[in-house]
């Protein structure tokens, strides 16, 4: 091998997170990481890292997830993008744009705020064309409620409630800038924003958000369990299958 | 067995039928009616006949799919829906609906208007999501001539150069109420309705519209093709996974 000149390159990835153990590499089963640097490596004949902007859950999808990598200059976009799509050995990942970036861009660190989307399918009767796309629950939900009740939880608060227990971040403390409820084509869309998130905080969220909707609670229970600061205060925490990882920023992305 | 009065029922069935033969009884493998009968069986004790709209090819998907039924009287439509969900043998079919109806109710013969959307995505990568779900075409389509070349299509014509030469109808005339091309979410949605269509006519136009789309051939020329009354003129059969079977309209439904 030559030393080629490098170029990072940020790349942004849908998946289809069903039939994988997550972003993250695990010895449990295939990674959205590890189809993408097998097949980096086939694309570029050197042992690529592609570094996301952070994990997903086993389960979890993904519409704009970002990454970065290192790869030979010559390399532009487009060959880029359809390179590794060619090379991707499943047709649940596919990379969808890539663009040139300064050598010291890095996904994870430079994100400045995250997007995520969770499906709700509100039917007494099962999806088919949908099926693990979405959470299903038989009863019909109140989104005014839901509403309500979300929006005690927007701003910066100790989110330790709504925190997986394995959750390693060293602070609870998160800022919440957006959590919508909307009600969308007979299904509930719940958007969540912030700069970061805890492990499992926003499928915490919506599992109390759904007791709230189905009457369980009332709106106000939502205060009561984030100021108990009590992961047993809160909900269930809701299917992985509803979640979608749906945009990364950087400083400088045109946002809507 | 007793033999127990019976209600005929009429349900709406969602599919993905990526991995379906398509709607009718075939030897070569799953079909959408044979898993329902077999429901159908389970459910009633009954050989039972599941009489749908219509067929649709292998592949084909449906969001509102028509049938009719007959089952033991003392089963009201809550327990059709739910009891023929918890008999399907596939998570790829579901009845989300289910009614009863007159005795004299006709899935098929009593249909007066069809209606189909087909979906393209546009893009120069592969789609991970909605893989098996849409026609992934890797150029931009212009929609506005697309539109101009549909609109030849509308109303009532000999419509010979785009059916299958395997279609069985006796007469290649139909009459196409709508074919509504828009771009919708980074797709293009071709919406077609008709009191019926002919074997592969949706499919055969949607091909025709994308050469049209794609700068190959001038709007005009879907005139030309429909005046030929000659398959060979026509564009390729677009593929199966597009296709959506959407609604069924019977007499005194409720229209859009």
């Amino acid at each position: 091998m030559t030393d080629a000149p490098l170029q990072r390159m940020r790349i942004t990835i849908e998946y289809d997170g069903s039939g994988l153990v997550g972003w993250q590499r695990q010895d449990n089963g295939p990674s959205v990481q590890q189809y993408l640097e097998e097949a980096a490596l086939r694309l570029t004949g050197r042992a690529t890292l592609v570094q996301g902007s952070g994990r997903t859950d086993a389960g979890v999808h993904a519409t704009g997830q970002v990454a970065h990598l290192d790869v030979p200059a010559h390399l532009d976009s487009k060959a880029v993008m359809m390179g590794l799509n060619s090379w991707l050995e499943t047709p649940a990942i596919s990379v969808c744009h890539a663009a040139p970036v300064a050598a010291d861009f890095h996904a994870r660190f430079d994100a400045i705020e995250r997007r995520y989307l969770y499906r709700i399918y509100c039917h007494p009767a099962r999806p088919a064309l949908d099926r693990g796309r979405v959470w299903h629950i038989r009863k019909p939900l109140d989104v005014k409620a839901m509403r309500e009740a979300a929006n005690y939880l927007v701003g910066r608060h100790d989110f330790t409630s709504f925190r997986a227990t394995a959750c390693q971040a060293e602070s609870p403390v998160r800022t919440l800038d957006r959590l919508d409820v909307i009600s969308e084509n007979g299904e509930i869309h719940i958007r969540a924003v912030a700069r970061s998130f805890l492990h499992h905080q926003i499928r915490n969220i919506t599992g109390s958000l759904a007791e709230v909707g189905l009457g369980k609670q009332k709106p106000r229970w939502m205060k009561t369990v984030l100021e108990a600061r009590d992961r047993t205060k809160a909900g269930q925490t809701a299917p992985a299958s509803g979640l979608y990882l749906s945009d990364i920023c950087y400083p400088g992305d045109a946002r809507d």
